[in-house]
């Protein structure tokens, strides 16, 4: 099976300062991550490494769902190779800066301390091989989210380095994000003022429908956003924001188009339900609002261009939505072909480097 | 715990003629079911009966999810008298017509050869104890549809009496919808020209969402429109429009605010992903506006009014939309306050009773 390759639009720079949200930096090898583990986890990683929760996985998985020219000369896998990344994505769409988002597969690892020697070993790595030599580069801090001790201990040890910007997540848990569980996470997050940014991925032990496993991987694609809507909803009726009033969300990859019905919903039946859930004192739409920030690719896109004005005004989040490449993906976003031009000139500076400037405090 | 009635604008007739595609009638007790089952399924019912896959439930189970003024002076447990139905709704808001759909749990049994008995016995209830007496009313036919073979025989007994006018599903399932397995029900139900009513509810034995089980009830509220969205991605991307080109689905308490994004969404799949689904021939938003049809309650109110305008106009599915109360559900929406009196007469003209007359053929 061959995908075809996002067409790239227009020449080789575009026009507006561009910040990247959503890079994926990949092990070259499978020896790669021995440099950083001990001689333990090296042996555990020979025997017995890799029991997760069942799930769905991405489609071309032996090509790590990577656009057909995003191989290195290097013959090193696509998104392993610095240099190539530097110049296929960095120097290519001369990006101000670029976040990365390594997909190892720690939080859905079912041996937690396994899990949690994974996250440290993948740390280690990205500051080592790509904020180092790399400085428009910024990690996202990998944790075992299942073993919310073992996370905290990794987001206190790893704050120290302020080029890790975020904690990172995958949306698909194995319960709603609201939950007591997470919440040692959410404290330690908030203690070091960072965002919690959630990518879609990893297995949480249950189908990704709530109606059981799908046939096609487009399923899959399409399903994505349902899995966000679940955490949205879970995270802002649990109060999580009442109790973190500083904590942050980056829904990656999730879309937004979605977003509007579910605070239409969940205000409607807030104004009914308040009894249920007495910790809230605001609107759902209100936490949502002010604690969410989203990114671009894949942007959902109206038929008719003139509708994503207006999904923009009914989101009413123009600081909170940012953009990002998916890079190596095959469905990658051109930083000069994903948003509309038709958008007025203020918001796509905002969409396209501001709101992530802001939100991630790049100088 | 109380719930608020919901509170009824107006006078009790409303100017346009209504036609209610969701009403809910329940059995007055225990024993009424017995007089349409077979001695053998009686000692069963006794015995064993209710062996379901675990799931949530409505709150106020104990109180069946009632409006607090639907418990009828007859001592009946609501929407189980018909004489207080005729009062409460029927006449006082002149409806012209009304569609049943009894939600007696058929559809989740574990042991399938009761829910067959179980479907049999509901439909000849239904047929003796509200449609013979009431001619405002139309049936659902309830069937076991993890069971297609049970299903389909339920099917062509049952379309002989064209006071059924659909075939009746829950929308959480124990597949996607879209699967193989179900498409004996499609080809009986397009045989007889009956669409699908699918209603929320029952338990497939999955959580209601992709990440495990939500805290509270308004969680499982607001996901409800989540099961919806699974199962149109399913049935379209199955091709099962392809295979059965005059089937109709009816989505009846799902809301539709999340359909426009669902469809942009998958549209935007498609155009990469036709290799996966080769059996499809059009845009997934193609099938959706031409085999799905909607219904009103819970309507997702956007916070500014004039948005509502344009969700339908994103939506373009003006002749499928028709109204619908829930009654007796505590979140009951009443004629004359649910569809905003600032929608342009000829829509709601439709909503109310246009569109639910065409696809029931009333004559």
């Amino acid at each position: 099976m061959t995908l075809a390759t996002p067409e790239l639009a227009g020449g080789g720079r575009t026009r507006l300062a561009t910040i990247d949200c959503d890079i994926h930096n990949y092990l070259p090898s499978d020896t790669t991550l021995r440099k950083y583990l001990s001689e333990r986890w090296c042996r555990y990683l020979d025997h017995f490494a890799g029991r997760v929760f069942h799930g769905l996985y991405y489609p071309l998985a032996s090509q790590h769902a990577a656009r057909t020219d995003a191989w290195p000369p290097s013959g090193l896998s696509p998104g392993s190779d610095l240099s190539f990344m530097q110049e296929q994505l960095l120097n290519r769409w001369d990006l101000e800066h670029g976040i990365l988002l390594p997909l190892l597969g720690a939080g859905k690892q079912l041996n937690l301390e396994w899990g949690g020697a994974m996250s440290r070993a993948a740390n280690d790595w990205q500051a080592a091989e790509w904020l180092d030599p790399e400085p428009r580069l910024r990690g996202s801090i990998v944790v075992t989210y299942e073993a919310p001790d073992l996370a905290v201990a990794e987001i206190h040890d790893r704050a120290r380095d302020k080029r890790f910007v975020q904690v990172e997540f995958e949306s698909r848990t194995h319960e709603p994000l609201g939950r007591r569980k997470y919440w040692p996470i959410y404290e330690a997050a908030a203690e070091h003022g960072l965002p919690i940014g959630m990518h879609f991925g990893a297995q949480g032990g249950w189908p990704i429908t709530g109606v059981g496993s799908p046939s096609f991987y487009i399923e899959y694609h399409t399903g994505q956003a349902q899995s966000f809507q679940d955490q949205v909803i879970s995270l802002v009726t649990e109060g999580v924001f009442e109790r973190f009033p500083t904590l942050k969300f980056v829904l990656i990859e999730g879309g937004f188009g979605w977003l509007p019905p579910v605070m239409w919903r969940l205000d409607r039946a807030y104004a009914r339900l308040k009894e249920e859930v007495p910790h809230l004192r605001r609107l759902p739409s209100e936490y949502i609002r002010e604690h969410f920030w989203l990114t671009t690719q894949p942007i959902e896109e109206p038929h008719d261009p003139a509708d994503f004005v207006v999904l923009l005004d009914d989101l009413g989040m123009d600081d909170h939505i940012m953009f990002s490449t998916d890079y190596p993906h095959w469905d990658f976003d051109a930083p000069d072909a994903a948003i509309p031009t038709s958008l007025a000139p203020e918001r796509r500076r905002k969409i396209m480097s501001q709101n992530a400037r802001a939100l991630y405090r790049f100088a």
